[in-house]
């Protein structure tokens, strides 16, 4: 439902969150939902990482103490610990998915897996009770193969490709079956490689691909195709970790969207005329794959257009015990707004 | 000539250096030849653009001053205010080529072109008087044309295309006749995508591409191709610009490999096979294009493997007066090194 000046969204939902631990995870975790969503589909990359239910319970606890109004959806982090028994008993306790993370892609991964094979009995206890396999969309680089960027799939399991960014993902996705869904992040559809290129704020992995990829991207989203949902791979760093590079090490790979995600989502599809398509996008699409109906009483989010009287174009952050971070287009004045 | 051992070199020569201004100008000129090179191409774009005769004679002067034994050839920046008659001024006082950048690709090229239609009276003129025209090798970014990188051609004046990091460039050039030459940088021989993602000490522009484009490169060397050679396009910039990104500026853009060029060329025209081509691609190719002939006493360098047991993986850097500059590769123990 959308009038010109004035949005409802039924319980936004974000599927790919990074919550961290610690300082961190206090000063984060909150803004899920001033973010403007309900629901948060936790990534499992910590130290150590997610590996049993017992840690993803204790994690959810963890988080529901800082912010008992957000629903916190869990998932495991798949590597050799795991077994069919521990898969039967995470879903049991409520746990959603597990998460498939190629050996060293993105932060925390050092755990990450090379080859699928000997998890043929994983994925078939995920399958027969239901659980969705989360699968980090990248490779690692080889160069011998000219590896950069991959979809990967397998079947008949359901499963998420998460944060695609290029044509050949959607494509691919597209031609697939209904067990197979995509997400897509926010900034995905706002940068290409040229917005990253000498800019560590911008810099993320998967890193953004040319102006067609992202084409592809909203095109996807103005069709309205129901597997392509919102998950925004929100990935705090200390700010000081994403503005500096030493010699021997580079920036963090991690882009923060959290505080403003539901707001920065609309002034995008809206940039690209898919505004129509916001409700389907944030909420709909990715509760309908993931069966997470909306629950909770207040689950109407409105969102207003801005007065652009009150633009600043000033940078804003958010501090807490010494940890700082700064969001994504911090100090751009968007279109829209959450009404409280 | 060769041995196991040993390499001399007959007076390696730098075809494309940017030896900026004030105390920056006197900590890096030096290391030209500290690097192992007799000549220095030096690119005009300082602030404000070498545009005439005589601020690139008194620009020349002042390199000398810094340092009196390495010879620098000098160019000036294809801006509205050239004139045919400039040219041939020029020319009579030793400048060699004319250099164009795009608007706004690289450091301080805010005055560059658009197009070329309004410069034929210019292109005329260098012919007729035998000067050397030098295209940055990229194009403005255009989202709408899906535009990254593009080599540019003009014929039949005598054109250099700088610093190629694509297989098309490469081929293009290739495909193009006596004319048409084309720089290389060292460090395009060694990195691709990968390194500068997230990494801003590997930044810069050209950006480098794709593992098959790197190994383009390396196979026109390989193949002793007797119009590519090494113009280093070393780019020293302050660490600080270079180690930090806020949100709303990136890191500065260029590496800096002078104090380092001829041991870090050699050891990876090595590293792939193209030991015996390094005195056509450091000296000979390059000098032939530009008909500059060994003409110093003091014209052969020579290099020797260096002892592994000295090696330290220390970075290290350079100072002066409040400027610090760290070369590519710090710390990074090369095969080669120059004897004194």
């Amino acid at each position: 439902m959308s009038t010109a000046n004035t949005i409802s969204i039924s319980s936004p939902a974000d599927f790919h969150v990074h919550l961290r631990q610690g300082d961190l995870s206090e000063l984060v975790t909150p803004h899920v939902r001033e973010g403007g969503f309900r629901l948060a589909y936790v990534m499992p990359n910590l130290i150590p990482p997610i590996t049993t239910t017992v840690q993803a319970l204790e994690y959810k606890s963890m988080l529901e103490r800082i912010d008992p109004k957000t629903e916190f959806l869990m998932t495991l982090y798949l590597s050799p610990n795991l077994t069919p028994d521990e898969i039967r008993k995470a879903k049991r306790a409520g746990i959603v998915g597990v998460k498939s993370y190629p050996r060293g892609v993105t932060t925390n991964s050092d755990g990450g897996i090379e080859s699928y094979e000997a998890y043929y009995p994983i994925f078939e206890a995920m399958q027969e009770v239901d659980m969705v396999l989360n699968l980090h969309g990248e490779v690692p680089s080889d160069a011998s193969a000219n590896i950069h960027e991959n979809p990967c799939s397998l079947s008949p399991l359901r499963i998420v490709l998460e944060h695609a960014t290029t044509r050949v993902a959607v494509e691919t996705v597209k031609s697939l079956g209904s067990t197979v869904a995509c997400t897509i992040t926010a900034h995905h559809l706002a940068l290409t490689v040229d917005d990253w290129a000498g800019q560590s704020w911008n810099y993320c992995k998967p890193v953004a691909k040319f102006p067609d990829d992202r084409e592809a991207l909203h095109e996807v989203i103005r069709e309205g195709h129901p597997r392509f949902f919102l998950g925004s791979d929100s990935a705090p760093h200390p700010s000081i970790k994403k503005s500096t590079s030493s010699p021997e090490h580079g920036c963090a790979a991690g882009i923060y969207t959290s505080p403003i995600l539901l707001a920065l989502t609309t002034h995008l599809l809206e940039s690209f005329g898919a505004l129509d398509k916001l409700e389907g996008f944030v909420s709909k699409n990715g509760r309908a794959f993931y069966k997470k109906e909306v629950t909770a009483d207040d689950a109407m989010v409105l969102l207003r257009r801005r007065n652009s009287n009150t633009n600043t174009s000033k940078r804003y952050s958010y501090s807490w015990k010494g940890q700082e971070v700064i969001p994504f287009w911090s100090g751009v004045d968007l279109e829209w707004e959450i009404i409280d």
